[in-house]
């Protein structure tokens, strides 16, 4: 038996850091061993809320920079089918197909969408925003994807796929499987300032990119317990940045342990936790930036992955349109239409 | 110069009637002969309040149908292209990209929607109803009609669609023309039984395609002023839907008026006018019925018209799509991935 298909992605936002990584990025490399695995860099998404030219300009590079960092975090090449959803335009029409098998109450309960809207700064909701869980249905259902990772902000979304399926099915006979989510944690990593989630438009952000010297300035630049103005005062762990990225990726339980109980009874400075934590990133990034580098040594190996991806994704999605017209008549509708005009181009003596 | 680009039709509602002449088929008659004029059966449009499986399979035969009367009715085909809406897939691809063109509450603004959801017997607005107006903007723009006629019902939709070019035009660089519609008077028939507007479903429609002895037995059955128990009783011109069709169908203002004044006067029956209408009917219908047998009597040419129109148009849209993508900066998004692909095999030897 072939693995199950899964669905996975993201907007294309240009380079990743770390709070990808713990949020999705781990999951995703830990996953993609037990799944044929599709990645689609989501842009006809991007456009639900960020859609001028200047945005749109950015996707190529960002495709890029994203798809290379999520080789660098380990997932393997050919284990993974990357792929440009605009370049695939067969998902609009599935798109607009399943538009009528939804209804705008059920997407307007959809949680996660206002605050999308109002983190966009938008004053009313975009009727694509509003749509964004049936465009992701046609995301996942073209490859007819069986699981889907999510996170307990996106399970919402994958819900409205589900039903799309089964309305689908309902209606018109069964072509979709009605995609399992594997429900994970999805934790989120608190940025250099210490000041809410790491986000790179922030500027709290460490980069999966990062060199060595770059990973130590902001290091050594971290927020920590500010009552702490000498070493020997005793500290706060919990809500501090250094040590909640320690407990993630120092390896070494016991060293980060013992830090701990120091920090708490005044007995370590800033800086020797922090080059602590210094050297525990540059071992975790040590691997990543070395794929990164192999991948970038071949100018355009990435791109090539990318368009291979793409045209395989477009084969399979163009078979799967051929189904659902099949199953909803509309093939049929024309075909009978074009057997009569044909009969009539034979009779009349037209060349077809 | 050549003539501007109109475009203009229906869901496929199959055989149409004396109401739709009245509404609308007799002012495109008259306008298909100034324009370049595209006439669309709305399949899709259809599945926003019917998607049954049973509903798109009279797709088909109502398209032909529908066709035939119009053609019937007098719009000549060399002047005009008909083409069936679902079998151009690319339609779907610039509807999904037009709906993060307009907001939530500006299609909730827009004036029949409630209307047409509740009449579909709909709890729930479906999703795609909400965006009929932004599917029909992909209707028109991606054959960039210039002009499109309109009653006062679907001036609000059209209305939307005009936004649309404008945003897309304002965000891409020009591409689409700002369609002007036409206005014009799009009057209701009342049905025969008195009763609301002529329907099919309501059994009170005399079709384009009734031959004359329905048209009579029709007419003699038809509601009159329920107070005239005979002839000699003075009767009531107003509201009455015999002499709503006479003062249409008619061509001779004078005997009309002189049969109101004797009805109005209890000095004729209900059967002698009835059997006036009957005459002024079948004058009316005779060409029609000319036409619709010498369109019938080639089996397969509505649809070789169908079908040849259909490849026309979707070759334009086609065109549309291209000039959508580069304008929107997506085909140079995928371009530039492509070409550092190329590159890649050339420089590692990889057949492409």
């Amino acid at each position: 038996m072939s693995a199950a298909r899964m669905l996975t992605g993201d907007r294309p936002t240009g380079r990743l850091h770390l709070g990808h990584y713990v949020g999705s990025i781990a999951n995703r490399v830990k996953l993609h061993q037990h799944y044929e695995s599709f990645f689609i860099i989501a842009d006809l998404h991007m456009l639900t809320t960020r859609n001028s030219r200047e945005d749109i300009e950015q996707v190529s590079h960002n495709a890029r920079e994203m798809v290379t960092d999520i080789l660098a975090a380990g997932v393997e090449p050919d284990r993974a089918t990357f792929y440009l959803q605009s370049a695939i335009p067969e998902v609009g029409d599935l798109n607009t197909l399943f538009q009528n098998l939804v209804t705008v109450p059920r997407l307007e309960r959809v949680p996660s969408l206002k605050e999308m809207s109002r983190d966009a700064g938008k004053e009313e909701m975009p009727y694509g925003l509003l749509g964004y869980p049936v465009l992701q249905a046609a995301d996942i259902l073209c490859v007819k994807g069986q699981v889907v990772p999510v996170g307990k902000d996106n399970a919402a979304h994958v819900e409205v796929t589900r039903e799309i399926a089964r309305r689908f099915n309902h209606l018109y006979g069964e072509v979709f499987p009605v995609p399992e989510m594997i429900m994970s944690e999805t934790p989120t990593l608190v940025g250099t300032d210490g000041a809410g989630k790491m986000s790179k438009s922030k500027g709290n952000a460490i980069a999966l990119s990062d060199d060595p010297a770059t990973v130590r300035r902001k290091v050594l630049g971290m927020y920590t317990d500010p009552n702490r103005v000498r070493a020997d005062v005793p500290g706060t762990v919990e809500g501090n940045p250094v040590f909640a990225y320690l407990d993630v990726f120092h390896t070494d339980r016991a060293t980060v342990e013992e830090l701990k109980a120091r920090y708490r009874a005044g007995r370590v400075g800033d800086v020797e936790v922090k080059e602590e934590l210094v050297g525990a990133l540059n071992r975790f990034l040590d691997p990543v930036r070395e794929r990164r580098a192999r991948f970038e040594g071949q100018r355009g190996l990435v791109d090539e992955l990318i368009v291979e991806g793409t045209e395989r994704t477009r084969a399979q999605v163009r078979r799967t349109l051929v189904e659902v017209r099949r199953a909803m008549g509309l093939t049929s509708a024309y075909t009978q239409v074009r057997r009569r005009a044909e009969r009539y181009r034979k009779a009349v003596g037209t060349p077809a």
